[in-house]
């Protein structure tokens, strides 16, 4: 944590990211004006290759938790898991209201749900136009255009200015549903001074415009056109409602039946049909025993698992491990996604498990983006045209060539901020300087357990997973201090034990006579004899196979 | 394994995948004809992501162990570890000569010497054009190009007929160093009849050409004149010794000094010069202690680490853990490479570790492909004009997208066979068919361990490490069978016990409950016990938890 550093002088808006920078997901941010914090969006990370065994990971709040008297609410752009997915577990510590647009909030309350929340939490649903007053400040929610309907950006005004969030976002002239973004409205914000704006760096690193997800739609049209007689499977993100609807649509024109699959996937379509962001015409949408009844070449499944997550419908399908449906010869997979980094292996093995069955798989070109790449953000910039420039989500490096494109733009430097998580940045028209650090970091969720399990345990798992674990149980006389049971030595995940009984008798033997010879020399301090075990052991076994599994040495009392 | 199918009539050449199918690695192919067998390279593969603390995995060579009497020799085609990684482990068990060109030759006498294997070795250095007799088989080296020197394509002789195994190529009109790949002698061997063409499938599936490697030493040739003030580390691959030329020819025509980091790099290097396979100006190659002395902006440093291995130079010089460089603000680092799948998220957090400390990271177009592209492989295919096409080097879908073009170039469908590792093909002037399936696998190495470490312990790992391990002890009385001593639960990798002893207490009450309940019904039976002690305990901590601990019981004699 570092030192507080000198204010700046005259009243200011503090903007501090609880986490969300440096990494992908986990996006939550608090703003402070005087009595009043708002925070925006709350969501969760997914484990990083290290954290063994973690299910997910949330913010923090430790900053919000100290200053629960003045937290007024939180205000979400869209329903997203870094973005909605930490709610559940910080509102049980942080009970404030909660303010999202329609389909962000149809997603939420699913989540309060499974929590047994609902109850116990105010929420809003915020049309798009629409301001909220949170304390000292208003929030405006403005429409944008993302991978999942009733995406917003925030305009925060505070008395020390605005700030303008994008969210993320992407600029779509031709959306699948709802109008294209607020253009009109950033510019007339922008006309009117904006102190700051943050904006979606996702895909800063690109060059050129985010293309209309209405292209996809043309895709699966001539896909279908194509693949006329085979029955047709499509994978794609779980809550991009704009992609299933224009699956539904070609689908449609052609006279093929849809079938959803996938338990995440099926949960936002129904919201999503609940609220009316999608269409069906009737009889479209049927489920997977009565698709069963109708020609392959008539039916259509959408399903999950475009990221080649190992329990997901479509690996399931693609290993025969699925209850109601096989992938074969004859059908034809498309993968309407593009490889979140990290899962091209995963997603690789699926697609040559398909092909080795026989099935076409389409697995390029049948995606886009739902970020803004260059173009799309010089174009806000300039409507915004704000004062400083506080690059958002992403990595380094991808705030780092959002910020070379403010530069770019005619910001001067030092009004552009590239923050970490937990700086505080005090910003009015007069100056803008981190002043501050606050306590951050991710807590982990295993299971049931928020934040017990820590680095002492992940350390632990990690140890036992590259090389497994020896126990050493011996019995001491609680009396003479002498060892009457043991050493008895039992290992998990080191060796194939039986074929390794020489070895495990050789190292016991060699524990045996360390611990008397210790013993014999009147030793009898439980740790001294421990340390020795474990020193002989590792030695020996490091010798005979260099290995280094732990070492656990158990001292009963008899 | 299958059962043996009918053989075809007439002498017959065998070809048997031992390994290379199915997966990227481990290539190992035997040729058999009569009394002779051959075996084509004899690679390793790296150990896929469920397999915790494997080192490398060589293939089972039963089939050759079992058939050690006809086995004449290896015949190598290159020096990447995929093809001549495993030699050291299987020469141990098949000891025949190896035959290989010469800088391949170089690196496999460089792990003979790890191994202590170079005495008990025949070695042969075969020059390109060159035949060497082995049994009923000659042996003919091509050269070729790829992304190693002295890569070698292989005709290979039978008195069934010849048949072409490329290795791995490209076709490069123009190499940095030695001839560009023997086109004419493909043609000449195909105008006298081929029976089968193995070709390298790896880039099969992208369009075009392959662009020459020197193509590379002209970016460097800008990217060197662009940063001409700063100090420039150029991260790649440890074997390309063409890479490395180029590296060191732009560096020399601006006067600046190279160093080369990285213990198998500068093994490789050390190699190649002694080989005279790279040509180093004088007073150019220097070490890191006399790089110091030189102004930054005349410096290189080329170095391993360009996969984001976390213990390679690169690593270690970006996160300060290097003794000798760090790298700052002011550096200039290049990845001239590519992302082998898998690795995307190790090199981006490398590369936003270096942009956060201020380098300027160039990582796109900085590298060329060493595998032949689609029109690369049609020219193949027209200079061969094989009568079988055998797709081999790649998974699945690059097989068969090989096997896609092959039959767009007329081959017959029913002449392409996409293999499994095991099959067992026979092939004559008159027909070709699997006929056999023969032993094959993956056999695990960990530290000194060669195959003790199979799916029990690679289960338990996985087990140990999402979600740890609990031991309970308990002391019986070897007379009257009584609990004299615990239960006492330890655990790790589960949960952080300084602060849930609370959990740990009530599992122990648990136990010594169910043991008691067990002993005073007169059940002593110890695996009836420990039963009850994993069934109680599990239960319990899934309630509590949600997880699923490993549950190790252990009853010790008193």
């Amino acid at each position: 944590m570092r030192k507080k550093k000198e204010n700046i002088t005259g009243p200011s808006l503090k903007v501090i990211p609880l986490g969300g920078l440096e990494q992908i997901g986990m996006n939550i941010t608090a703003f402070e004006y005087e009595d009043s914090i708002i925070v925006v969006d709350c969501g969760l990370a997914f484990p990083a290759d290290d954290m063994l065994g973690i299910d997910l990971v949330i913010p923090d709040v430790t900053y919000l938790k100290e200053n629960i008297d003045r937290v007024k609410g939180f205000v979400i752009t869209h329903g997203h898991e870094d973005h909605i997915g930490a709610l559940p577990y910080i509102l049980k510590e942080v009970n404030v209201p909660v303010y999202a647009t329609r389909l962000t909030m149809g997603l939420i309350e699913h989540k309060l749900e499974e929590h047994d929340l609902m109850k116990g939490t105010k929420r809003k649903v915020v049309k798009f136009g629409q301001t909220v007053n949170l304390g000292q400040f208003r929030v405006e929610f403005i429409k944008t255009n993302h991978s999942i309907v009733d995406a917003a950006a925030l305009a925060i005004y505070s008395p020390a200015g605005t700030v303008v969030h994008t969210g993320d976002f992407k600029v779509d002239f031709t959306p699948v549903y709802g109008d294209a973004i607020d253009l009109q409205r950033f510019a007339e914000i922008g006309r009117k001074g904006v102190l700051a704006l943050m904006c979606d760096s996702t895909n800063a690193e690109r060059p050129g415009f985010t293309p209309s997800e209405k292209t996809v739609g043309r895709t699966f049209d001539n896909l279908f056109e194509e693949h006329k007689d085979s029955r047709i499977f499509v994978a794609t993100f779980a809550s991009n409602v704009d992609r299933v609807q224009q699956i539904i649509n070609s689908a449609y024109k052609r006279g093929r039946k849809v079938a959803v699959e996938g338990r995440s996937m099926v949960s936002v379509i129904e919201t999503a049909i609940e609220l009316g962001c999608i269409t069906i015409p009737e009889n479209t949408l049927v489920d997977l025993d009565t698709l069963k009844n109708v020609p392959a070449e008539k039916q259509v499944i959408i399903t999950t698992g475009s990221q080649g997550e190992s329990m997901a419908a479509l690996s399931r399908m693609a290993f025969n491990m699925h209850k109601k449906i096989s992938i074969g010869a004859g059908d034809t997979v498309i993968f309407s996604s593009s490889p979140i980094p990290g899962n091209e292996k995963s997603i690789t093995r699926i697609i040559n498990e398909l092909q080795r069955k026989g099935a076409d798989v389409i697995f390029q070109d049948v995606h886009v983006s739902g970020h803004a790449c260059q173009e799309e953000i010089k174009l806000i910039y300039t409507l915004v045209q704000p004062k400083y420039a506080i690059p958002v989500h992403g990595e380094y490096k991808h705030l780092k060539a959002q910020a070379k494109i403010a530069a770019m733009l005619g910001i001067p430097k030092e009004n552009i901020f590239i923050l970490s998580t937990g700086d505080v940045i005090e910003l009015n028209e007069e100056c803008a300087r981190v002043t501050d650090h606050v306590t951050t970091g991710g807590i982990l969720v295993d299971g049931l357990g928020v934040g017990d399990v820590g680095n002492v345990v992940l350390r632990d798992r990690h140890l036992l997973s590259e090389e497994g674990i020896m126990i050493v149980v011996m019995g001491l006389d609680s009396e003479t201090g002498q060892l009457i049971s043991g050493p008895e030595i039992v290992s998990r995940g080191f060796v194939y034990v039986r074929e390794a009984d020489e070895l495990i008798e050789e190292a016991r033997l060699i524990v045996d006579e360390a611990v008397q010879a210790c013993l014999d020399r009147g030793i009898t301090d439980w740790g001294k004899l421990k340390s020795t075990t474990k020193d002989v052991l590792t030695d020996f076994v490091w010798k005979k196979t260099k290995r280094r599994p732990m070492i656990l040495p158990i001292i009963m009392e008899v």
